[in-house]
């Protein structure tokens, strides 16, 4: 059996056992792959980089939207950039919105996931309140002129394609479409083998945002498992949302989770000590923190 | 650079690359190596299997102590079945404990570890309250009179040599030893790679204690990386501890900490949807539940 692995990052990778290559092609931005796998069903591979499975995706999918969809008190207008695999949108969608806007570069990701992962967009693309648009999200936040309660931004990692996503221009834009009372999310990778990047992430979202706040959730096919997303809001507190307000609108949403529940989405704002020390938020009441679990190159 | 992995679980495995190999031998029990690795600096394998590494060892013991300790109002006398490397008497003799005692069957495990880890088990084994028993800790635990207020069970995964960790007689010995205001805690394995031993594990402490509760940490060298802890006890809720009590306790033992917080304490034991629906413990509160985010074989 033939198996797939990403490269190295501090000495340390994951491998899946692989049954067979469904697809394989180039766009205009990357280099597209699906895979067929014992562990995990179709993945979805992006560069090299694995982007989302049918088995695993609802871990998340489901904590890059639930999150900020409950933090917001009844959002409406919803942008997603990126997430051409349609699951972040689908997700969406469970909420009463009156539009989700999703704006993918790359048309390739949307088309290939639409043939070989259906279950993961589920009916998100046929959806009557749903608008996808196959375009530059970072050229579209510059210039629309819309109101958005909530944005998603569902990345690949900030180098290559994705690089402006996680820049102040963009996240000024953003903080201009969301305005005093919206919140933006973006995916911003691994705590464990990529914590530069989330470092440098908080960092610009800080000097645009007054709330920024990190959050963990395991995604198994992800480098390091354990994953990063940051919440950024002028005025809405990410972590802290009644755990009642979450589970009436679950229950109104009527969709099953695998990993989000009222007491997750507390739960995910808890870093560990490694972390709140290198993001620079620990507090008097912590005790002092040992370095990254991981020893490096 | 050689690489050192696991054999696949459900199609799926992580890769160490390997600098030395630095001890190779066989006790009476299993087979020990020591391998000087890129991400985790030291790595202990016993029968192949990764047990701890000086990197990210504190994830693991900081984990399976500070819970069941901090739970207790004031533990004095803490036994350690396993654990031979000494990472979890460390961190018990962190706490003004009267006697810790460690009974670990291998002593092959604590003389390698000793000579070539030295690190992790600290001072431990040479601190004044703490004691060194070679010998079998389920033999010990039918036999013993003396009373504990913790009981932390650090053993191998529940196949070969650990299989009696993880049955009834073997808890219902605990029970008797701790009596009714004390707490046992055994790892429990990968909630996604072993789902069936962590059930199998909750099913019988449920079977003998009134209050069982799983709860979760990353440790990255194990299977899967998300790993998972089961806590048991008559009468003293785990999950229910105030955290200025946790914070109190951490500033007195005056001890950096890598992973554990007082926020962490009460997050580990929010456990994804799934989870939840496997152990059979999901409320009314909760949306259904998607199987694992792993498909299987």
């Amino acid at each position: 059996m033939r198996e797939f692995a990403e490269p190295y990052r501090h000495g340390w990778r994951e491998s899946i056992q692989v049954r067979a290559l469904l697809y394989d092609g180039q766009s205009a931005f990357q280099h597209l792959q699906v895979l067929d796998t014992v562990p995990f069903g179709r993945l979805l591979v992006l560069d090299d980089a694995c982007q989302t499975s049918e088995a695993d995706e609802y871990t998340y999918h489901e904590m890059l939207v639930h999150v900020p969809m409950m933090a917001h008190p009844d959002p409406k207008r919803v942008l997603v950039i990126g997430g051409g695999d349609g699951g972040a949108l689908r997700r969406v969608l469970e909420y009463p919105v009156e539009q989700a806007t999703m704006v993918e570069i790359d048309g390739e990701v949307v088309r290939v996931s639409r043939e070989l992962l259906p279950g993961i967009a589920g009916d998100a693309f046929e959806h009557p309140r749903g608008e996808l648009i196959i375009g530059d999200g970072v050229k579209y936040l510059r210039e629309t002129t819309e109101h958005f309660d909530v944005i998603l931004v569902d990345s690949t990692d900030p180098v290559g394609p994705a690089v402006d996503l996680f820049n102040e221009e963009f996240y000024r834009n953003a903080q201009r479409a969301i305005g005093d009372n919206g919140i933006i999310v973006t995916q911003s990778g691994s705590p464990l083998v990529m914590l530069d990047e989330l470092i440098a992430a908080v960092k610009q979202l800080c000097s645009v945002f007054p709330i920024v706040k990190t959050y963990l959730a395991c995604v198994p096919i992800y480098p390091g498992v354990l994953w990063s997303f940051t919440a950024a809001s002028n005025n809405l507190d990410p972590a802290a949302v009644d755990p009642a307000r979450i589970a009436a609108r679950l229950r109104a949403n009527g969709k099953p989770t695998g990993w989000y529940t009222p007491e997750i989405h507390r739960a995910a704002f808890a870093l560990p000590n490694f972390l709140t020390a290198a993001l620079g938020i620990q507090t008097a009441d912590e005790p002092s923190a040992l370095p990254l679990p991981i020893s490096g190159e």
